[in-house]
């Protein structure tokens, strides 16, 4: 059964000495948000998901959720109280609104305590996951009253949320989607429909269930201009705000799903159930989508914290497991074989996994720094770009991040060889729940045409060209840095090819749209590369300077090390991608549709 | 549910038009082997994969393999009637030499049906394919009595076959292994030992099991230098050569596995077993391991196999789901959407599968040949020079083709959306069971170094130098030729940098062997997009022939079209690779273990 052990010590790397979070008690919202209790929080959130979630992990996986006769749902063995603890230890409500019992304290610390939850259980985080996407939308969307009736009960776990989007014909392509909503007298509506593949859509951990869900007002216009949201509560309330009658919104069956089988993935049926408007009405996507792309920061994190947990796993077997041994003669002289961690293959997969995930680990809490300035600074320009950059990092975060720890994730059970296919093991379940990133919150394809679609051409490309701007002044700073030149070259080799792909793309995706699709993974992967080696130079040039000061400290020796493997091999794949774009759409479009 | 059609006319072009398979009845051994009871094989093995094992592919999966309180193993419904066809229709014995029982066809008949079983259920397809391994390795090593004895109920498929060589400690390094040989007075001997990861090792479709077993005899060296190979039956054979006395070699347990759940997957106890030497004692590994480079073939087969299936249900699914708007404005006007192939990425995955695929059956079917020739063939230079060729082609076989299609797997899986999650759509299966395959006959990491390491290496470098002179000629004959240049250049180019990246390993691998284990997998990618690159410009050249004669045929303005994806869109990865290789070992050695 796979371990887990937080790793605080490159997450408070990443945290405080590379991105100086501490930064953030500059502003009045985030003044206690002090490095001590950032630290108190993240050993906190550390023991708890190692000695109570990681146990737990492979008893959801066996048991899976099952549906009771009456719909009801039960989640598998010691879910329900985790969940109790989650909730008694306000571990819910970190980085939300004080004004609705949230601790307020940054997204950046929530992002760091949320890795290590979906690291030693991806299916169990996602309910408190699920509540926390759930709550910002009516935070973002919802009326006073709304916010006052639903927010404190979920912002403290009592009651979770959902978002109910998906229908049988329906994913990516909302505009098609049928759920009707019909107005009842008193302002609220009736839902009758059916939504699939809804997580945490029905289960025995809260005592209610707040549904957000997609519908089409009757009447209202077709296609995406016509869906308006609502919240849909599996208990309608009385009037002091406690859950009473039940609603018809029932889980009409649980998916068998590859992965992540402790979270309960529901067919949920609106048999006209009220429903209650939350904002405008057909622009219940806006709310949405605001919300969703908060939720893909979340998605590109759980790659990073399943390929943290695979490599922890895999490294600790490589360095036990006797095996073969060196070509360069034994290791382990006195034992029968060296450990599988004297095979460069084996340091190859282990290492490719450890150098994407501390690059990833950087970016995606840059990322939520950038959301929580976002938030507090007082610059609408510096506000802007935050804005600008999350636009572009987002779908790179969810869609590259997914795809490469997908890889990684298979190279770390590789190293098990064949007890990698066995299930007691437990590296299968980290694939098979893996799987899922690449798909929900939007396919990586989706996010890789959000990104050259739109993205790129926002405001005439001010993302990008303020994004390279940084990396210019930063490579620019740092032109003369000794011991780090591979770093500072890389990322411009990287920036400069980043440059000829968008340039390509541009200038070839205007006469036909069809070549930016063609491009629009590669492209994606090559952005991905470009902002971890961003990052891995900023990582190197921290961990360079204690060096330089006469640290004892391996822990700097080895991110330099680990650096110089992106550097060296990881960047190489920047070409592949290019010469891909470049090729254009004609080789995909060539074949008629029946041919295939 | 996933269906399956054999691919037909792809799998004759390869076979008649590009392999010309037919110039093997020039052999007398192979007078029989013509094109119409070729064509008659394949459409009886297409129909039978089709209409009997794939509909039990999903039963397979969902039961699994039931180890019952005695013991016995209960196979999953279905599959004991679905053999006992394979039995009566002679299906095992396609290949198999007619001595025995068998019908003497050509190997390169028995792997195309074997694509076959393999796509449609490949832990169905395991049995008959364990049986075969393990007549194979009698017929090379054992005494006529042997042969006599075992050959004929095996090739029928009365008695299925198992090899048994991985124990709980041991795996890749056989020369750990413990499993205990004691002389009986009789010429037999007493075998006892744990082994683990039995295909096939103990079920209830035959009324007999020919064990397989590599084991030490007391007193033998340490190491390879001391094991030897046993026949263990489970049950003995009464002096009429009928199953009698049971042997106390039995299944303890079923592993719980990530896939091929309708294979069982046993560890085995031998408890002072019976067997019976096969070949010289302490030879054992030598008759394993040329039956185990005859398996590594049939493992790239699977992992084309799986490929190709997934490819057909992912063009299926993306000819009809409805979906989204072509970027170039509306295809499907009329409908609601259109469907999914109107877009580029997802005409992507699909192509990158199909080019991948047809690519590989050439590859695949082509080392199928040369191993024809080897046995058939008057000329003994011709005959060395396919032996050349299958030791550097079988590691890239088993490696890259494997490595690449648990890739498109996952990319067909992906064009279902969240449906490619969800098992009933079957997707999860096809990545489920794959997965196997990078690991068992030998992990691809211990590919990539049997190339590099050894057959790079072997009499002076001949086998490559031999296959890059075969390229050269055929580069030089086809320079000129008309509409395939983009593939000629396509080619030279891949066997200028996979030369590169040769002369790399040698200069630096001398120095220090881990340079070549650092670069060993890249390596083993390089050569298999090459190889591939050959194979698709003899296609190319075939397919433009019957164009330029005016062929009405669309497949072969399709097969060019698919190929220009493989040069333009699958060859840009040489670059990566060879950069990485360059590398050398440095970035992968410095880190010490305990930083891992």
């Amino acid at each position: 059964m796979p371990s887990y052990t937080a790793p605080l010590r490159d997450m408070k790397f990443v945290l405080q000495e590379v991105l100086n979070v501490g930064q953030l008690t500059e502003y009045e919202s985030f003044a206690e948000a002090d490095p001590d209790t950032l630290d108190a929080i993240l050993e906190q959130s550390g023991k708890f998901s190692s000695e109570v979630l990681a146990p737990l992990n492979v008893v959801g996986d066996q048991e899976g959720c099952i549906r009771n006769e009456d719909g009801s749902v039960t989640t598998p063995t010691g879910f329900k109280e985790a969940y109790k603890q989650v909730v008694e230890n306000g571990m819910m409500g970190l980085a939300h609104n004080p004004e609705y019992g949230g601790m307020g304290m940054p997204g950046v610390w929530h992002i760091a305590a949320g890795e290590m939850q979906s690291a030693s259980n991806m299916a169990f985080a996602m309910y408190p996951g699920l509540t926390n996407g759930a709550s910002k939308a009516i935070e973002i969307g919802g009326s006073d009253e709304q916010k006052n009736t639903y927010l404190p009960k979920m912002i403290s776990g009592e009651w979770t949320g959902t978002m109910n989007l998906t229908e049988p014909h329906c994913g990516t392509d909302l505009g098609l989607l049928k759920t009707k909503a019909v107005p009842n007298a008193d302002g609220s509506y009736k839902i009758t429909g059916q939504k699939i593949f809804i997580s945490a859509g029905e289960h025995d951990m809260a005592e209610n269930i707040i549904h957000l869900c997609l519908a089409r007002i009757e009447g209202a216009p077709e296609g995406v201009k016509g869906i308006s949201l609502f919240i849909v509560p599996k208990f309608k309330l009385d009037a002091d705000g406690n859950p009473a009658e039940r609603n018809p919104v029932t889980c009409g069956a649980l998916e068998h799903k590859m992965g992540i089988h402790g979270n309960s993935t529901c067919v949920m049926n609106y048999d006209e159930a009220e429903g209650y408007l939350i904002g405008e009405e057909n622009k219940g996507l806006r709310v949405m989508f605001v919300m969703m792309n908060r939720a893909r920061l979340d998605v590109g994190m759980q790659g990073l914290a399943q390929s943290e947990v695979a490599y922890q796993n895999a490294a600790a077997y490589a360095k036990d497991r006797l095996q073969g041994r060196s070509l360069t003669g034994p290791k382990n002289e006195n034992g029968p074989a060296d450990p599988l961690i004297v095979h460069p293959d084996i340091r190859r997969m282990l290492l490719e996994t450890k150098a994407f995930n501390e690059g990833a680990r950087a970016l995606v809490y840059w990322a939520a720094l950038l959301e929580d300035m976002e938030h507090v600074h007082e610059d609408e320009a510096f506000r802007e770009k935050c804005d600008d950059y999350l636009g572009l990092l987002t779908p790179v975060i969810k869609g590259y991040l997914t795809d490469k720890a997908m890889a990684t994730t298979i190279d770390c059970q590789q190293v098990f060889g064949g007890h990698g296919f066995i299930e007691e093991w437990g590296m299968s379940q980290i694939v098979r729940d893996m799987r899922i990133a690449l798909i929900y919150e939007g396919a990586n394809g989706v996010q890789a045409l959000d990104l050259v679609g739109r993205k790129l051409a926002r405001k005439g490309g001010r993302a990008l060209m303020s994004l390279n701007a940084e990396i210019d002044a930063f490579l620019g700073e740092n032109a003369e840095a000794e011991n780090v030149s591979e770093f500072i070259d890389g990322l411009k080799d990287a920036k400069q090819k980043l440059t000829e792909g968008t340039m390509w793309l541009m200038q070839n995706g205007m006469t036909n749209p069809d070549n930016a699709g063609a491009g629009s993974v590669d492209y994606m992967h090559m952005m991905g590369l470009t902002t971890l080696a961003y990052m891995w130079a900023k990582m190197a040039l921290v961990a360079q300077a204690q060096i330089d000061a006469g640290t004892n400290d391996e822990f700097y020796k080895n991110k330099i090390i680990t650096g110089r493997y992106f550097v060296l091999r990881m960047l190489p794949m920047l070409d592949a991608h290019l010469a891909k774009i470049k090729t254009g759409a004609e080789p995909l479009m060539a074949l008629d549709a029946a041919a295939f």
